[in-house]
């Protein structure tokens, strides 16, 4: 009760400084032992829009005040962070033929980064395909890379590309990201826009009877809530929830709610807790804010591709604007809130994470992957036990791997693999 | 003349051993200093195919009788070859739905293999995409790797993935391997087969248009004479043939005749000399050969993916087949001959070196690329001099690279490499 007094007084007073929810200060043995244990997985990393960036590399050690970027080796080591989902991510754009082929080119560029990321760190990272990879990757002190797509837009113009996709590693795939496409409607941005498949497409639900063949996980987030039933309905396999957060916390369009995580659990599948603060609480972001918001980055040429000494600039300009517009931070706190709620509604064994890192999740207090840590104590100090935790951490999202393998159809497999 | 008939009694007494013709036993310190300065390209290089061969790693050392490849890092440092083309080849199959989706697949991911070679290798290889690139990647001590594509098979479902390989590094691209495809009609494999288009189909001519605005080179190899003279017709750039043989040197439809050549040279374009001992000379390989040949390596699954193990049993199944045939191996000299009467033909401008090294290319005392000094000391020995010498090591096919992308629409690369 104190600590909400205190916390409610600082957001008066000093809105978007650190304040009291930041966190465990101090990580005890029985987390560090626990995390050690467990194969630690993120199942929604989207560092590799990062690959492309000049002078970028994911073998030095970056800061996030200093260059926006959450996830590298050396951080993923200091977290204790032993790999996840690297995301082929394709900004949602025309949808006219040279707006699908670009959005081709896109994603089969990016998926070649992924796999030449690994190539290029072979004694620090490994391609992993299978469920049992993941154990044996970290017990040979590598850093463990699955890949998945989020946003099947650069498979728009051409389905059958899913094959060559799963050929080279893609092993989970979202439908849409935040405005609708040929395959499903998308959750929006807040409030649910209205629907123009009423759900899936029928193309969409090709692309999922696909996906459960190939025993490609399927992920609803982002997609709208209609996606969610259908999805569940239609799916051989158990579903993920890859970067998702609870709606009964907070009323976001992009969160799901009690009675869905429910469903996903009870058939098997698990949502990853997001932490992208504007899905966390209400920030106070109004559309004028977004339009601000949006018009620094196109001064600099959009988001994707600037300069360092630009980013900076574009950095300053974005946290002037938060404070014209008394912007609300979330916290850690606020990200523990949501964990902890999801665990409660869909039990632990159907909860991980998903933090979004380098794709627009981190809170104050939980910056960058170097923060885990902090997750792992929370949870302890929340009650949770080690076998709970490790679920938690990875072992819910390895066996969900496995199940949705287990199901695919071994010659379509065969087929694609040849 | 002694020399030709000591090696008519070799021939006859023993067919398949080292015989006379294997080149210069030294090579002179003139040479040397020649091939160091040049920028030494192979423009066909087959070697991708080996990149998925378990075990096998392009930096150790190997041996052609060891293991039957020809190019590695160590064997390039060795022959002096800085770089060339490495192809995305895909052997013709299907014409169905099916068979161009495997080709499509499969195209993508030798193009994949390519990049994660050089990524893994960093420090040895570079990348190239432009003429200067070549000279640049010499000097900062790395090996030069422009991709190309032999046979547009991979393309056939999808024309349009043609900006894709573009924006990932395709520089040439042949149209048809053996047999006809969509696009085009084949030389075959000795005499000339009854063409499916007279030449080019239009989708063949859509592929030219396309690839002369995206500055990629057209490469006839494998082509049939009418496609010859239909792409020389079409292209608004030079267009190479990235491995090929002299047809009144040796009548076999996959070599190209005195008056081509000309013509060739005449539009600017280049022809880089094969080394495929059945493309140099009458072995005496029959129908009834070919067939017991193709059974030996259909027994072991076929000639791409066997282990070592049954590599080393085809090979000694086929050399035991060649001695029952009587089959006859072409030689170094062979080769020359080859490579100086294109030479007097086309002028020494128009002239280069393609080898098809891990495509079947390979002759007696020309076995690998380690050899490569012998081809500069017999040119010496031919007459030639340095910059003559050093323009058919590299110069020309660096100066048709950069005449076929200053031909480039700007607008079409710019919208390509998006």
């Amino acid at each position: 009760m104190n600590k909400v007094v205190f916390g409610f007084g600082l957001l008066l007073s000093c809105v978007a400084s650190a304040h009291a929810g930041t966190g465990p200060a101090v990580i005890s043995e029985k987390a560090k032992a626990i995390q050690a244990k467990a194969i630690n997985l993120d199942t929604h990393l989207d560092t590799p829009a990062l690959f492309g960036r000049p002078g970028w590399k994911i073998t030095d050690r970056h800061t996030y005040s200093g260059d926006g970027s959450q996830i590298d080796y050396p951080r993923m080591v200091e977290g204790g962070l032993d790999g996840g989902f690297w995301v082929v991510f394709t900004g949602q754009e025309g949808r006219d033929a040279a707006g699908n082929l670009k959005a081709r080119d896109a994603g089969l560029k990016r998926l070649s980064e992924i796999r030449e990321m690994v190539a290029a760190n072979g004694d620090k990272f490994e391609l992993a395909t299978t469920a049992d990879d993941a154990a044996r990757i970290k017990a040979a002190g590598k850093r463990i890379v699955y890949i998945s797509m989020e946003n099947a837009y650069p498979v728009e113009q051409d389905p059958s590309l899913l094959s060559f996709y799963y050929k080279q590693g893609l092993r989970m795939i979202s439908l849409a990201h935040t405005s609708h496409n040929d395959f499903a409607d998308s959750a929006g941005m807040g409030v649910a826009p209205k629907g123009e498949h009423g759900g899936l497409s029928e193309k969409g639900k090709a692309l999922i009877a696909e996906a459960n063949k190939l025993g490609i996980i399927i992920d609803q987030s982002h997609s709208s809530n209609e996606v969610f039933d259908q999805m569940l309905e239609l799916s051989t396999a158990p579903i993920i929830l890859s970067h998702s957060g609870a709606y009964d916390v907070f009323a976001h369009s992009r969160n799901i709610d009690d009675k869905r995580i429910r469903a996903l659990a009870k058939k098997g599948g698990v949502i990853q807790v997001n932490s992208l603060g504007g899905y966390l609480i209400d920030t106070g972001a109004t559309p004028e804010y977004r339009a601000e918001q949006r018009k620094i980055y196109e001064a600099f040429g959009g988001r994707r591709g600037m300069s360092e000494a630009d980013r900076k600039q574009a950095m300053e300009q974005i946290a002037a604007l938060d404070k014209k517009y008394n912007i609300k931070k979330a916290d850690f706190d606020d990200y523990m809130r949501h964990l902890l709620h999801i665990i409660k509604v869909a039990g632990w064994e159907h909860v991980g994470l998903g933090a979004d890192w380098d794709g627009g999740g981190g809170v104050q207090g939980y910056e960058d992957i170097a923060a885990l840590p902090k997750v792992v104590q929370a949870l302890l100090d929340a009650g949770y036990d080690e076998k709970q935790i490790d679920g938690i951490l990875g072992g819910n999202t390895v066996r969900l791997i496995r199940e949705v393998q287990a199901k695919a159809d071994p010659a379509a497999v065969k087929a694609a693999l040849e």
